[in-house]
């Protein structure tokens, strides 16, 4: 197991200054993060539904990014600004309306230049996935 | 050439109902969509930016599905909720903070069960694109 | 725990006819499959290599495609020929030369269109993975 | 348009030293390199094909794969082993049994240690492509 960098209280307060729009207002919360994964949680809220009271795909999407973002962090610390190269979605059940949505997020690489990972979404206390996400960051020289 | 089956105005009504947290507040707006292609902008908000002043993933991810879902509305009609059912970005360049972010979709394939297309993303009046993505939508029985 | 539809010895017999150039030589071997997940392996070879003596792309997509086969075959039975509808593949660390490759996949998802699955391969008997893959199959209507 | 750094000449001989497996055979050539877009043609064959008469998936990769390594190839020269690090495919139409298959690739960026680009797979004189791939390639250091 890696040594996180970043405990999840100094990685809610870097996200809070730098993505004041995602979690300041606090609806996504760190639950955990280990320097090799992590997991989130965004509270419900009405904004996420799109026609027929499904969670909507851009939500999914921003949720699973920040997931990967933060299970980085944890890995090499607040040391420059990281960006996603790629990421792969694959939508595979409908989320529920009023359930909090989850992310667990792991690493699968982490080298000098690039680092990969996977994202696992769920609604509610459901084990089914609700979407399945691969993402590749570039990380910058030092 | 295909022969669309919702003219832009039909289109941005459907949306503007359909998706008014997109729609409603004019932010993007349908500038083409001929059954095959379509493009869309979206004008530039401070809300778009991730810290270093460029244009977030999560505001590309969403105007790309955005545009794909126009692009085959306009190919198919109004004829049920077609849903994404993969999504693949390649984050290219940044956007530049200031200009509209435009979107150019188009068809790839159209079935009966599936259609795929591509969307390129563009900042400003660059040629480059900042974003490619591609993307299936899974369509129900009628 | 999913009841598989056909035995291993079923899916090897299954596979051996319709795809003989991969399995009718005996360099890839099912070790396991239950329904929802399965373990293929591929015996070293030098036509696996690309220049510098590292496992090709190729071979990896292949395998991990034929992987995503078994494991849906497994969990539905000879029902007619799923297609893959889309496959995105990350590479992650060089594969060893002289060492089998192993492909172990699991369903993420089984409806009644659409399979979504992923798979994780390894060189020899490193547990850190030399690629990652997710995919998707249409299911033909029976 | 880019000035390509290795002639369509240049290209064969290094690929039929460096991918014997694929080029030395003459299956498939290079039809035209110019350090922004290439095109490749591969002759039809048997072993090609799935059960069904379709042509194979990992057929389509491999050719995709290599149609990216020759517009890089192309545009930045024999400057080191450039490696895969995404591949991204769509399939969307079967290709005919006895057609060539033909690959037309074309760059979306270069960066110094990031090349991005987009595939169009053909079946024979149709203009409806039968898969889509978009690919990520690392540039090691010079």
């Amino acid at each position: 197991m890696a040594i996180p960098k970043m405990s999840v209280a100094e990685l809610g307060e870097f996200l809070r200054v730098e993505f004041p729009q995602t979690f300041a207002l606090g609806s996504v919360i760190i639950e955990r993060a280990d320097g090799g994964s992590c997991r989130l949680r965004e509270r419900f809220s009405e904004r996420m539904l799109r026609p027929g009271g499904t969670v909507s795909g851009p939500t999914l999407m921003a949720l699973a990014d920040c997931a990967m973002y933060v299970v980085l962090l944890s890995a090499i610390g607040p040391v420059g600004l990281a960006v996603t190269t790629n990421l792969n979605i694959n939508f595979l059940r409908k989320g529920a309306a009023g359930q909090d949505i989850f992310a667990e997020a792991r690493l699968l690489k982490l080298g000098k230049r690039l680092a990969g990972g996977e994202v696992t979404l769920l609604s509610g206390t459901s084990t089914d996935p609700i979407a399945h996400v691969t993402a590749t960051y570039s990380i910058p020289n030092q």
